[in-house]
């Protein structure tokens, strides 16, 4: 192999690869194996690849999230390790695909109850002084209502994902273009092909609210609201909405679609809850999990834990299908509104069980049972339930199949 | 456009785009305005694209690395936000090219003064408990010799980056394989063509050395040692060994020709420095910097400041070269051996003055002058100056002008 030579692997055909062969799939569906030139059997005795400009994956990695329609991609939490989504596979959720911006064109417009309505280009956005947070994002239908035994932890809850965000607080734009006193709301805009609305309340942009330009360092990536998308930490994703090109102050909600169509809670008796904008506090065991099979012995059960009112305080685990629970350890450093990231060392001695993790925050909020959310709000309707966060478990089977035990479905 | 189509811009050709048109430059160097049909002018009146298993950056995003032959590229430190960097803009310094390793094949093996020579597989290795951290990795010859006043941050400090590591502590391993108390120091072998080589001490392994296989939650890139990298938060980046294949016990260092001939410092006299491996404290203004030109007003001065000893306390900033400093807000968390984002607000007068920025970390190690460090350890030597951290200034002139000062070059 030449220095300038690159992989050759074609991903699509590619099943498997070792030293020197690789196992791939034609076109017809027959699989045969290969010699691989850039597969060498000792790396050692072959120079490599020179330095690029822009690096990627190996072709031996194929995590992906998964797409549902052309409007809906989870991402793999069962693949991915310590607490920063990698931007490409954030997921995403998009209800007319994603808008081709130029960033030379954009132009941000606050009006309506404000002293002087102001239009931000994205390089006067820049100017202002910047912050810089990790949070997750959460969609509220963060859990299919079809979810069965063989369900993965991507498509049960990969409807959340974390990055670094970087922008300007929307307090500093405010306090620019001045607000009325008796602005309560604003209404924030975006600029796809749904002009996706939602009514915020003016505290939370005085709180905690960013205009974000960057994602992981570098610019927000398209899926996610490329140039500039508004980020609540904590609050339902669709909140936060993405191309964002318009904020219109007033004195009450706007009523849009997105909050009355959309975005609503059916509870019980009929009565439906608006505005439910924070994210409760939920966690999910992502290994083991389904279709891990387990050998026994000892395990690092292996989670994500997140809540939308602050620091996760505790993650309780239970190997015994919760007759008794024991406190996993936190990845620190443990940041609000934030995944974090825990662990707890278990053997396993071969017999059937069910593992649960439950989640506590610092409001004392305990993620509750599939029981106690419905005795309070009902059974979830579909094909997504929104706000929707049980104890999950995995049921491990003597032979060491994990399935997704019933109940958050 | 169909909801299917991608954006097709070229962006070898794409020289700048507006609303449904685009400039490109032709094969022969010719600029022409183009209609790009990818380029909606009001991008709510058509189909946006759909979700995608990996998603890209936008095209009109072309953020690069900086490559120096094959060997080396560099963290386009200017452009970025906050304090992750995208692992595909992570900076590569490489002797032999990047490995294909296939991670079915891959083996870790710890030998030498041991209780048990053991082989660890990749599946091996994510199955012990686990363990994350933000830190950065710099080149000990993060300064090249030939910076002028047309350099930028990213050619002037760009061999430094930061991510997310996952894996499993080296101390772990020690811990399966047994280690003879007489053993002080292990060999770090890469599977590259160069078949890199290093001499640790133990105490760094015992201390928190990591085996990692994940960055910024996927798998390590090529460029950063996929599948597995030795990880040793704070040191010269060299130390972190890439394509890590063998650990070698014993109760000397080696010798290696990367510790003798290469990674060692010239001091003043003749003598030599050996084993320096500690990253000294840092910073640099990335914001403003060569090429920017500012216009009078408010600027947020932005920059990175690290060091491998522990935290950064504080960064102290000069906007009257050198004659008063004051003290920059630092971006929460401050992590230990983490870039940490500095951030200064200030009023541009129109007057020419130098801009300079100066790290203090938890040691009580103060960034030093070129005149200090001169003093202490002679003038560097080329191309690349090795723990060579002097403060750095920019030079804004009466036209807005901002040229590296004089001096750490």
């Amino acid at each position: 192999m030449s220095k300038n030579d690159q992989p050759t692997i074609n991903r699509r055909q590619l099943l498997a690869a070792a030293g020197g062969v690789a196992i791939i799939q034609t076109a017809s569906g027959e699989q045969i194996q290969v010699a691989d030139p850039a597969i060498p059997a000792d790396p050692t005795k072959v120079p490599g690849s020179p330095a690029t400009p822009v690096g990627t994956r190996s072709p031996f990695e194929q995590t992906q999230r998964r797409v549902f329609g052309g409007a809906i991609s989870t991402t793999p939490l069962q693949d991915l390790h310590g607490s920063i989504t990698p931007a490409g596979l954030h997921f995403e959720r998009h209800h007319a695909g994603l808008p081709t911006i130029d960033p030379q064109n954009y132009e941000l417009l606050i009006h309506g109850m404000v002293d002087r309505p102001m239009k931000f280009s994205l390089a006067e956005l820049k100017r202002f002084p910047a912050t810089t947070r990790i949070c997750f994002i959460e969609c509220s239908g963060n859990l299919p209502i079809w979810a069965n035994a063989k369900t993965t932890p991507q498509s049960l809850a990969g409807l959340t994902s974390q990055s670094e965000w970087t922008g300007v607080k929307l307090a500093t734009l405010f306090r620019e273009t001045g607000i009325h006193p008796k602005a309560s709301w604003f209404l924030a805009e975006g600029s796809d092909a749904a002009v996706m609305t939602r009514s915020i309340p003016v505290e939370k942009a005085l709180d905690d609210a960013i205009i974000a330009y960057a994602q992981n360092g570098e610019a927000v990536r398209p899926a996610q609201g490329y140039p500039v998308r508004l980020l609540l930490p904590g609050w339902e994703g669709n909140t936060s909405v993405k191309w964002l090109r318009r904020m219109e102050l007033s004195d009450r909600p706007f009523q849009t679609r997105e909050e009355t169509s959309k975005y609503s809670d059916p509870l019980k008796d009929g009565v439906v809850r608006q505005f439910s904008f924070v994210m409760d506090a939920r966690s999910i065991i992502t290994f083991p999990a389904y279709p891990v099979v387990l050998e026994p012995g000892w395990i690092e059960i292996r989670g994500l834990a997140w809540t939308g009112r602050g620091h996760i305080t505790s993650v309780d685990i239970s190997t015994d299908s919760g007759n008794s629970w024991q406190q996993a350890e936190l990845q620190a450093p443990v940041l609000p509104k934030a995944h974090t990231r825990f662990r707890y060392l278990w053997k396993w001695d071969g017999s059937p069980t069910r593992i649960m993790s439950r989640a506590l925050d610092e409001t004392g909020y305990s993620q509750p049972t599939r029981a106690q959310l419905e005795t309070a709000r009902g059974a979830p309707q579909g094909p997504f339930a929104y706000h929707y966060n049980p104890i999950t478990g995995w049921q491990i089977e003597s032979d060491g199949t994990v399935l997704l035990a019933p109940g958050p479905g």
